[in-house]
């Protein structure tokens, strides 16, 4: 089967111009079919406070309500999405931007909607758990030599838009593809890697499986952020993505051929 | 050849969710191939205020800095595009929702851009006039049973989005589908179409062709935002588009029919 890669830049690359416009070429260069799902930044944060929009917390956790959900879509879904299509377009990338409304791209569940009755569920707010990807659709723009450029906002057929967290929604994207393609899920941030020690960027583990995974989070190396991704990261890789892999975002080529990041095996 | 309907939704619409959701009704039950350009409505205006963003006027011209680009790119693109497709997909209409930069579907080049040397341009801000449609990216995805959902943002081909009137790109997109397709080009707002009389919405004008679109002109019966609207249904009608018709919202299927509206003739 052809390759696929799917790519996950997350907030700090977008918050960055110059980091950006870095990527977004090499991303350019990258040879065959890709898809790029985009986190959010720091500018919704900042929307929100110019509006006099106050971040809900419940227990720690930020909380979608209805202001956030709509300064998410316009956004991710407006912002974010169309200027990295557009830089795209002007590297000679013919990028398609989709949320997961669009073409009915990604249909997930809000999130505390099943719950058994008599149990009262907390309140997350307008948050998605995927339950569906349109891998069809995505064939299909691929096949017409498009590269797509995902947000992480989904839908949930009923008309409402979701926040869905991006790390999953690449993951998601990566396990419906498949089907279709070779895939590889490749996770971009602003580090080297998973770090045995957060703050040396030459403490790189190269390579990770389940079980050392385990062993990384009862020593308490692996925690808070890491641990969402690191566990989507397994998920791909347990259900047949062929290659995996966290590294930085000025790595992206390096980290294709398994030269830089962190490798995440089964 | 097959018809194709390509709808433009104005402001007033979007800035009711009961009239926008019972016109999407309608438009889901529009049969075949259908394209809908929305506008903006007063959100990106709210937006702004409450951002404390000046709107600049220039010679009682609004000016698209770089500020209310922004804007425009989140409200247009991302919030009401996205929420247009969310309900159109809960209504069982395939809709996918493209600015202009997605897959180079409309490219266009910055106002003031191309003044001869020695004449000082006015500064129009970031506003696009539209070179060329990608029609065979449109064709393509309706082919494939979508429906296409188009915000006014275009792209410069060099990483700039520009804000673009909505107007303009439904006849662009109308007139770039001839060779594809027998297009209609309807454009719905909130009046029963091009009134004898601004305060009685019972003095439709049944049909306006090109001598008698002067004379209104003369007489002053046609002004201010309804003069562009006219000019771009002239604009279809003389390259070629069979069916141009100015109406209300709730009359889709009248207009579409012939029984509702206004209509233009060569």
């Amino acid at each position: 089967m052809d390759p696929l890669y799917v790519i996950k830049i997350g907030g700090n690359i977008i918050d960055d111009d110059l980091k950006l416009s870095s990527f977004l070429q090499a991303f350019t260069h990258i040879k065959g079919p890709r898809i790029l799902v985009h986190g959010g930044g720091k500018m919704a944060t900042r929307l929100a406070e110019s509006m006099g929009i106050k971040q809900q917390m419940i227990e720690g956790r930020r909380v979608t309500d209805a202001g956030t959900l709509k300064i998410v879509t316009m956004v991710y879904a407006g912002y974010i999405n169309k200027n990295i299509v557009a830089q795209l377009q002007s590297y000679g990338c013919n990028a398609i931007g989709l949320s997961g409304a669009d073409g009915n791209l990604i249909k997930s569940r809000k999130r505390g909607s099943n719950v058994p009755a008599g149990i009262k569920p907390s309140d997350y707010g307008f948050v998605g758990d995927v339950e569906t990807v349109n891998d069809g659709l995505l064939k299909s723009l691929l096949s017409s030599d498009h590269c797509i450029v995902v947000a992480p906002i989904s839908h949930d057929g009923n008309g409402l838009l979701l926040n869905t967290n991006a790390d999953t929604i690449a993951m998601e994207i990566a396990v419906a593809m498949i089907r279709h393609f070779d895939v590889s899920l490749i996770y971009c941030f602003e580090k080297e890697g998973v770090l045995m020690d957060a703050s040396d960027e030459g403490s790189i583990i190269p390579q990770i499986d389940t079980a050392y995974f385990e062993e990384l989070k009862m020593k308490g190396v692996v925690t808070d952020g890491m641990l969402p991704k690191m566990q989507n990261a397994f998920s791909a890789i347990n259900a047949g993505v062929s290659h995996v892999s966290i590294g930085h975002a000025d790595n992206i080529k390096l980290i294709i051929d398994n030269k830089s990041g962190t490798n995440i095996l089964a």
